[in-house]
């Protein structure tokens, strides 16, 4: 199955990353090769999207295990344990981050001092990034299932959620492509989603190279589509899911679920379950990155507002769960999630 | 009172557009000399706003009158109308634009041959550009009035509806203006107002100038703003309101009246009568414009999206009246619109 394009290269001693700040204009892969280079990777939306961040933290600890034992052979471990800190402090709201690094920590702390701990940590990142692959294909499948016995229709998606958001394949785009296949889908209406045009630059880019029919609209035009009456579903991944079911994701994502609640348009949420933290009882826990106003002001070096001007960029936010259908993570599908059937499913 | 800049400037014999495509960065006005530059000023969008387009189509009708007139003094007319025509085409969804050039076609049709018709017809566009910036100002009072009572607040608005859009001083933006300066408002969040970015560039402008504290918000996190529960009201112009009480408005008003709905904020629409066509039942039979894929796939010479990417770009919406808490009108307030009211507040 085609799983898209690579955003994460492993190359053994370094990561390489699609440079995703640079799409759909130019196709380059940034070289990191210590853990400082992957935390700028991370800040800089190098490299984005919840799975895809996680992953690449995972190789970011391989890196730094290399160098923290080169350096310091009889005491690795503390330094390295810096490094998950600095990886952990890249970005605040996807909790994919904080779960790979949990399961680096938790290899690391297994591990004897004195002996290498690159080949055991290299293996581990290895496997979470071939589990995201299979997740996105197994939900890829569940979210199709979850569509048929209908005539084809249409779809809303929002932000990047294909190959570069994840380890490949992805997860609302990986929900998308299963169902083209199946004939479910006519046309996908690709939000543009500003202000990082995730969208219009990432979006339409992997649905050009798959051949799937697709229109890009402005964020706003959403309403307008859904209105029209041949939208049946929209299709979003997430940053993290809360106990409840809750749902952070990027900026829009909240607006899309009122709107598809008022037009009868479901409302699905396609994330792994590395996604969901059950440690946080309601979205409303959940930190909201606010990145810089330049996003908004200016669109790479064009002022696009006045000088003076001043923006607010928040770039997530909350969908509360009773205005979600359905969640699809790996592990199969939650309808209508509340917190039983969330704990039932992560038991 | 003060009206804001100045965005069209009738010189005697051309007018003075100032070019709305480059602004905040450079504030140039556009001279037309005749019909066609005026016609090309409206459909490349120097001039927009419904009120705008429609002074502006006013004045155009003069230079075309002095054309035919110094061309053919014993048959201006027929030429005359044609100019009408073409002016007419130029923009299909704002009905300001036909509304002023019904007042200009009454004026020529009142004139006799073998006269030059340019001092009448000047008067009455130096009218329809006067009664504009007064209406404005009585709108500002009336909405700024239903605000009042209150704490301060927040309000969001969409698209730019100020001096810039109209003769001067604005529609949703004179009532901002009145209700800030009458201690009402404590900060505006304006929608960016994708693709072509009237918010960012014009109305974040506009407020600078003006020194009303504001905050440039994309449009999808307007909802994410609602929930905040800072917003009280959602305030916009309009393009052409039906007789039903329907509001064609530029894309993403719509959604922003869903939205507000949903959260308990009010909707305020504010256009001079000018904007209302009693002969359209409902808002459906309004033709929505669509203009160029380019606007969305592209950002000046910037391309966004991929090369093969296709964009739907309808500029414009419709909000269904039972969405609408007040219609302000230089003539009064309608609350909670529908054909009754709007029949015997056009009376």
């Amino acid at each position: 199955m085609n799983q898209g394009v690579s955003a994460i290269r492993w190359g053994g001693s370094y990561l390489e990353l699609l440079d995703q700040r640079l799409l759909p204009l130019d196709e380059t892969y940034v070289r990191c090769s210590n853990v400082a280079e992957v935390v700028d990777a991370i800040r800089e939306m190098i490299v984005r999207g919840a799975p895809a961040i996680g992953i690449s933290a995972a190789y970011g600890v391989v890196l730094g295990a290399d160098e923290r034992y080169r350096n310091q052979p009889e005491n690795w471990r503390e330094g390295l344990l810096e490094d998950v800190g600095a990886l952990a402090q890249s970005r605040p709201t996807a909790v994919n981050l904080f779960w790979a690094l949990d399961r680096m920590k938790a290899v690391i702390d297994s591990l004897p001092d004195g002996e290498s701990p690159v080949a055991r940590l290299e293996q581990e990142a290895l496997a979470i990034h071939e589990e995201d692959v299979a997740a996105n294909q197994r939900m890829g499948e569940l979210g199709a299932q979850l569509m048929q016995g209908e005539q084809p229709f249409a779809v809303i998606t929002h932000c990047n959620t294909g190959s570069l958001a994840t380890g490949g394949y992805g997860t609302a785009l990986g929900v998308i492509r299963s169902a083209y296949k199946a004939g479910l889908i006519t046309r996908v209406f690709a939000d543009e989603t500003r202000p990082w045009l995730q969208g219009a630059r990432l979006t339409a880019w992997e649905l050009v190279q798959e051949g799937i029919p697709a229109a890009l609209i402005a964020d706003s035009a959403a309403a307008h589509v859904m209105k029209s009456g041949q939208v049946k579903w929209v299709i979003v991944g997430a940053d993290r899911i809360t106990a409840n079911g809750d749902v952070a994701n990027k900026i829009g994502t909240y607006s899309l679920a009122v709107l598809a609640r008022y037009h009868g348009v479901k409302f699905m949420v396609v994330a792994p379950t590395s996604t969901i933290d059950m440690q946080l009882a309601t979205g409303q826990d959940i930190p909201i990155e606010e990145r810089t106003q330049q996003e908004l002001l200016k669109l790479r070096d064009m002022q696009l507002a006045p000088e003076r001007a001043q923006a607010f960029n928040p770039v997530f936010d909350v969908t509360p769960a009773e205005l979600i259908d359905a969640i699809v993570t790996e592990k199969g599908v939650i309808l209508n999630p509340d917190p039983a059937k969330m704990a039932e499913h992560m038991g």
